[in-house]
């Protein structure tokens, strides 16, 4: 196992530049051959966040007026109180039980060590604390195996979700039940985890869930109110909801907002982005007026600040020499901004080799394996922490024992958390201070606590803290890795401070670097930026610390990214997920859009047979498919003797907007306005432009008859055949619209078609309500009844169709088509050439980073 | 003019709903008929913001590498830290001279009054008075003479030019000198204006100049670095600029990133808003290292904060009933937010109203009669302060004359900007507190001053310091809006405070209430939403007042957002600038790309006459061309003929991309892998495809041959001419790219072209860097020498235009065009129907609000 991790941390710590062979490189993503690199899978879907305009849509959009769309915005804005309110609660919740279960378990532990202090039983108190750990992490675990998706933070799947990608189960009900009740356990269990992450996956599924109006966990819960059952709806409020989740975890509204906008957005959107303030404010300061009513039974008040909270940092009025920090200071916090950012880099490539390892040889075995583990790391955790406070623990003095404005003045409770452990009056054991504690708490005492802590504690304390929290995070409970970070960084911080303070003699505030190691590893593990650097800034209620805390993390995440990716990416890559970054390298840029896309296309007619569909649908696993018309020649003849065929004909000619059909289309509604002067050049322009215009018609006429057929044996009754030649599969089709996958099986089920004697407007309309109504669990076209259905009768498509998705020409730049797609949250992509004929389609794992290295690669060979 | 006044506002304020006739729709931007209706002006051009992809720059891309890339952009990291620092350098010198010429003059006039008091010869004080304010009001106003943009805030102009207009001279060096000059003589003239707005211009400009590294002002100013010579580089160095002077007037550098992602941003660029917010901290913090440094002299601490800084709000320890704000309190701020918003809806009114007088009666005259207007502003504003201040001014109780803990402790200097002005010892004068002082200090009065303002005295204040700050922002001086707004508001607030406080005996805050008021009018009169609560939330430096600043904000909005715009977007749409709002209403979704597009072309061949081109240039405005080919029968035929119109017909049929041949080109690359399982296959479907997929172009060949030619008077020699009939002015064109006016008169000036016996490859080839030299002030094609040029030489412009710009087809919806025009920061949208035909161009023009409401008036009228 060790040699083992040895290779891997090689293989992980170095920047991925191994060279794949062109074979490899030509069917990425189809064989995983090398098993120690995990390429993104092909069976992630992204969600739709952009509107598909077709009939229906444009039905629902004509009914529309300003005043409805006023309606419907109001009611946006009173779901977004209520989901963070609803955060705002379920923080309040977690907080409450969290609070509790720690305190009775450290009140009765610690109770049971003063006395066996004396008597010496501390193995009892030992064993007393192992209970409560084991069961408590027991629980949790259970809970995780009835929703494995709970496991874990919960933030890589929901930046993946923000992202774009569909991933099962991320938002229902079960897993928030699962996750909410489970990081109670997981966090009161003892093991280093913190309930941020968890928080903010919860909120997440809450702002999902609350505007749905629907369960598809509870069947029961279902009413009428369909209006937010949208891919893109749903996105938005999911944004809210983890922004609240931050809101509430953190305290920190703003920094909710830019999490949200961070991790998900892809547009700024400034509709949204108010209302997702909104709701972060709602959720914080819900949160805010329970805590001080309960706590302090100061109802009606805001006082009390967010759960994660860092304190005061404050010179005592008397020193006019204390400084927070310097300009010198700054140099140091660099430093330490790459020391964290090594340590980081660190902790993700050991946390990566584990979950490999996991996947590998955990993962695949009985499900009781998993929580047999979780018990194992919560056993190693208690015993680890209590006889690190047993043994290694010194007796420091308690330089100032009574709260006072000499102190560094973290709160008047700061000393209310001191470990007096084996420790005689007026000392306390610092070990004891930091471990048997809430984690919160902890960090409190190494921000704020004026007595010092012996370097060989604060050492110690980091290498177990360090290995502990590594080892945890991903054990199959919900675990949150910011506050064991936070802890972790204070650690080291604190021993800097330590060193430059005491070894140095320099006039520094040990606080400041305490908060700003804490910055660094944090920075280092997870390297966010803009809305870390905010979250902080908002926990520590303090903008002059803007400064010294954006440079840190900017320091320490230069240096982790130098070796691997940040801890939420590495385990995003390891489930496979194909999340697009926030834009592609310059390199890329060498490539065009006909290099990514996928040239093989199943289509559809405008107007196609029953059983063309369904052996499409049923032998194809793609999720949209373009509407395409032949060129054939001899339409005219074509048109004689197929019905199907001539209805397709007959929309193509129909559906080219021409400049001159255009212009006269203006001219005539031109006329009927009084305008003299108008009416008469329109007219004018009229009577010239009529008649050629007609005769322009007649020439696209003579024109399509004069082609003759070059694949006289292809009719649109055929589904695509395996012994179509190059020619005929590749031919050239005039592409019209795209449809998806899910609206065609809606079509079949709800009997959407017409006979062969009957015109194609005698096919019956489905409503948008109708298209809609099965989201987000849409039937599979094996569940249709094919007696039901005949297969000789035609489905006409193009009402439904989307008819105007953006597209992009077949020399397109990448960083344009990837700017298009992610920006505008596109699911598929047409690749359209200079006379409208489609070459190719583009999905998200045309774009993922390692299809782009590959290809990148095939064409410098290639040049 | 008052009675004008009246029926002005009855206009303004009130919705504008007036019908328009049927002709004015239709020619709407043409004629301006209605005088009071200011319509989006057609010369407006906008900035170019998506890369224009041609041959010069894929070379420069294929030169580039990820090394490079990270080259550039570690430099682009030293120049916004270069920004944010000389802008914070810009904030320390306006913030020092104000300080410093401000001292002096109320030193000098508080001593003269003290001295006059007794000896009653108070007009010798008021003179003294008047000769500072004119004479500083005089310089402010000479100085913007020198430069009329430097006027006002430059908030509209920063505005619109982060939406993407190109608004000329808004960011020269110019500009930057008469407005940081300007600001700091209006605002120590005693004029009711700020300097925050005036930074944010400074701020911007620096951002546009520096990274250019020359100036157009000073011709000598150049070096050779043109890597950042390009509107995108610029606007997006703008806005880290813009955020940097928001940064430095409010020390608020996450509020300031967010004004720029609010005012500007499009679309959500992570790695831009990352630099944005360390522009911003490198503002703010430079400004508080000098200043910590100069007015402390404590060198190397960053303990002072921002210029804008609204003191520590603060319960005294002793007092546990104290709460800044309560549950309660809220629905006080609610009707404070509607009343703010009512109080800046009748401000922008009452300026509307001045602002369209001023255009008309003002500034066709003479350049001096502005200057006269700013001294009549300053001698009022001088006369009311001092007459207010003599009779209307209380003596009021000095209740807490040292500095103590039961005070609301806003700081050690709140009792040392109290004027004691005719009044006994221990008492004040409050009317000369708040106007004998720096606005800012006025405020810290307000916020933090416990002994108490007169209900009289603040409401006198608030009416002269409301009426003549409306009639200040207009004048030509530079002048800001935030500072008075905030003073107006606070003095609003502290006088419900008194009310609720003394009459209603209620036990509230007053700092509080006096900080909603200040936020209630500024959101009134502003109408910023997130970045403005993220600056106040900043400038009090307390998070727990999010929650009543948001609220208070959203209600002042929505309150003012009834009656009429917020006071910049108000003198933008006087400017008559074609800004884009964030997203276009509901209701327009009922129009589609062809109805609002502009269907009458002017456009170029890939192979063109010189002389075609010189006529095209000087007979249109536009500023870019589709370059199409005609679908032109007999082209074989044509072919012999002409070198010109065989080299345009066989430049369309090598450009397009087809599927097959696309799959061909990849079967190829393929083959010179080992994989011979692939190579396999591939073989077999080149075997299979190749013989008749060369059919396949014969096919289109003949195709092509055999249309006869509908327009055998239209060469591409020929330019667009009047005498076309409709049918040849719309003919069916198929669209291959875009070529911007610059990139053609480049072209001729440099001689790009080729003799008619020569092919298009002898032609000159040119490099980005000679395209892109003469950026920003590319030549005009009057000022080409023809002499020079050979009429009957042909330009190949295929390797210069923009060969994949998005497109859109003509039944994209409104918001989808919208959508893609705003984000990816368009300036042509060319609309292509099925068949790959131009049929129109989406400019600016046409998604302007008035535009499209005029449009879909006529769609309604149509339907």
């Amino acid at each position: 196992m060790a040699s083992c991790r040895n290779c891997f941390c090689c293989q992980c710590c170095c920047r991925e530049e191994e060279p794949r062979t062109p074979e490899e490189l030509t069917i990425l993503g189809e064989i995983r051959d090398d098993e120690d690199e995990i390429l993104p899978r092909k069976d992630y879907e992204s969600l739709d966040y952009d509107r598909c305009i077709n009939e229906p849509y444009v039905e629902v959009l004509d009914g529309l007026d300003n005043k409805k769309a006023r309606q419907y915005e109001a009611v946006r804005w009173v779901m977004v109180f209520v989901i963070g309110v609803a955060v705002g609660l379920v923080g309040l919740f977690v907080d409450f039980f969290v609070h509790l279960f720690t305190k009775i378990k450290f009140s009765l532990v610690g109770d049971s060590i003063e006395r066996c202090t004396d008597k010496g039983c501390l193995s009892l108190s030992l064993l007393e604390l192992l209970t409560f750990n084991l069961v408590f992490v027991f629980i949790a675990s259970v809970l995780v195996l009835i929703e494995p998706v709970a496991s874990g933070s919960g933030i890589p799947e929901i930046k993946s979700y923000l992202n774009g990608v569909k991933i099962p189960g991320i938002v229902r009900l079960r897993t928030f039940l699962c996750k909410a009740a489970g990081v109670l356990f997981s966090v009161a269990g003892g093991l280093f985890v913190g309930k941020e992450g968890p928080m903010i996956h919860s909120g997440a599924i809450v702002g999902a869930g609350l505007p749905q109006f629907q369960s598809i966990t509870f069947k029961r819960i279902k009413f009428d109110f369909p209006y937010f059952r949208s891919d893109r709806d749903k996105r938005d409020f999911v944004s809210a909801g983890a922004a609240a989740g931050v809101a509430a975890a953190f305290g920190a509204p703003i920094g909710g907002t830019l999490f949200s906008l961070e991790e998900g957005s892809s547009f700024w959107n400034q509709a949204l982005t108010w209302k997702v303030l909104f709701c972060s404010m709602s959720a914080t300061f819900t949160l805010n007026f329970f805590r001080s009513g309960i706590n302090f039974n100061k109802w009606g008040s805001f006082q009390l600040p967010g759960l994660l909270n860092f304190g005061e940092f404050k010179c005592s009025d008397g020193d006019k020499r204390c400084h927070l920090w310097t300009a010198v200071d700054l140099g140091f916090f660099v430093l330490m901004g790459v020391v964290g950012g090594l340590l980081g880099a660190l902790f993700n490539c050991m946390n990566k080799c584990l979950a490999k390892y996991r996947m590998r040889h955990i993962h695949p075995k009985a499900k009781f394996i998993r929580v047999l583990e979780s018990l194992l790391v919560a056993m190693v955790t208690t015993v680890v922490i209590f006889s690190a406070s047993v043994l290694v623990g010194e007796c420091r003095d308690l330089s100032s024992p009574t709260p006072s404005n000499s102190t560094l003045s973290g709160g008047d409770d700061i000393n209310s958390t001191i470990r007096q452990f084996f420790c005689s009056n007026q000392t306390y054991n610092d070990m004891a201070t930091l471990f048997f504690n809430p984690q919160e708490a902890a960090i409190h005492q190494l921000f704020h606590q004026d007595g010092t802590f012996s370097p060989a504690t604060l050492s110690i304390f980091f290498l177990l803290y360090f290995l502990l929290a590594c080892w945890t995070y991903g054990v199959s409970v919900p675990s949150g890795l910011f506050v064991p970070s936070l802890l972790c960084g204070a650690a080291f911080g604190r021993l800097v401070a330590n060193i430059l303070k005491v070894k140095l003699g320099l006039q520094i505030y040990s606080g400041t670097f305490a908060l700003i190691g804490a910055a660094a590893f944090l920075g280092g593990v997870v390297r966010m930026t803009i809305s870390l650097t905010v979250i902080l800034i908002e926990s520590t209620n303090e903008i002059t610390y803007g400064l010294p805390i954006m440079i840190t993390l900017m320091v320490a995440k230069w240096t982790g990214d130098f070796f691997n990716k940040g801890i939420y990416d590495i385990h995003i890559q390891l489930k496979g997920v194909p999340l697009l970054e926030w834009e592609t390298e310059v390199e890329m840029d060498k490539l065009t859009a006909s290099d990514i896309m996928e040239p093989n296309l199943t289509f559809v007619y405008p107007h196609t047979r029953v059983q063309s569909l369904v052996s499409i649908l049923r032998t194809t696993v793609y999720h949209a498919f373009p509407v395409v018309t032949e060129n054939r020649q001899n339409e005219q003849d074509f048109m004689k003797g197929n019905i199907l065929i001539s209805n397709n004909i007959r929309f193509k000619k129909t559906n080219i907007v021409s400049r001159a059909a255009e212009q006269r289309r203006r001219c005539q509604s031109m006329k009927s306005y009084p305008s003299s002067e108008l009416r008469n050049i329109c007219d004018e322009q009229n009577a010239a432009g009529a008649e050629p215009a007609e005769e322009g018609e007649d020439l696209l006429q003579q024109m399509l008859e004069r082609r003759h057929a070059p694949y006289p044996n292809l009719c649109p009754d055929q589904s695509p055949s395996e012994e179509w030649t190059m020619e005929e599969q590749f031919r050239p089709l005039t592409f019209h619209g795209l449809i998806l996958r899910s609206q065609l099986v809606s079509l079949l089920i709800r009997g959407v078609c017409y006979a062969e004697n009957q015109s194609s407007a005698t096919q019956p309309r489905l409503s948008f309500s109708e298209m809609t109504e099965d989201y987000p669990r849409y039937p599979d076209i094996h569940e249709v009844d094919l007696a039901l259905l005949n297969p000789r009768m035609i489905v006409d498509v193009t009402p439904y169709m989307n008819t105007s998705p953006y597209t992009v020409s077949p020399n397109t730049r990448i960083s344009q088509v990837f700017n298009l797609f992610r920006t505008m949250g596109l699911r598929h992509l047409p690749v359209v050439n200079a006379v409208g004929e489609i070459v190719g389609i583009i999905t998200r794992h045309n774009l993922t980073h390692e299809f782009l290295v590959a290809k990148l690669r095939q064409h410098y060979i290639t040049v």
